[in-house]
């Protein structure tokens, strides 16, 4: 039962119930429909649930989120999800290193410079 | 069915016959067991099966390394997964790119130096 009574996203998507100890009910608010469709489609309804409760009530709110996250990447790029994101980081932290390198090659330069 | 006969991972693990069309046996090979278990532990056989079909066949491949590799990080990490590496990946950049100003301020100092 969501806080102040009604369905939470996920028992309205489920057209069931939802009871007072509903393990979405903290983690899909009714305000945000889709957030629960995604993890829906990707993972399904009891995988969610099972993930959810075998983790402590304080870590939940954190997976609920990472998995929202992951779900809404997939849904976007179903081919590379977030390993997509990943690849890119990847790309940008070599961008950045070549570029410290070669300010670094520069900085060197100068430095010889004035010691010769 | 396996490239060279045989009962695909996934087969193997759901107990039942490799079809000639299987939809998991090019991606999901008899000697890596444990690359199937895990997506069927966070994803389901069903939805795996599912987001393959939705694909090209030529991405297949692809997805189904993403797949695995989300998977592998989601067993490992059960609360953050992937998104845990991207935070961390998140972090590395700020710190290369801190470094890189940092390095930046240097060489225009020495240059201002120079031209003084």
């Amino acid at each position: 039962m969501m806080p102040g009574g009604g369905r939470c996203a996920a028992c309205k998507y489920l057209r069931r119930r939802c009871p007072s100890d509903c393990i979405f009910s903290l983690y899909f608010p009714a305000n945000d429909p889709q957030r629960f469709a995604r993890v829906h489609k990707i993972y399904g309804a009891s995988n969610v649930a099972k993930m959810l409760q075998q983790l402590p009530a304080n870590l939940r709110a954190e997976a609920a989120d990472s998995l929202s996250f992951e779900a809404r990447h997939r849904v976007e790029d179903p081919v590379y999800g977030c390993v997509g994101i990943i690849h890119r980081l990847h790309q940008q932290i070599q961008n950045a290193e070549t570029q410290l390198a070669k300010t670094q090659a520069q900085l060197f330069g100068f430095i010889n410079t004035i010691i010769d």
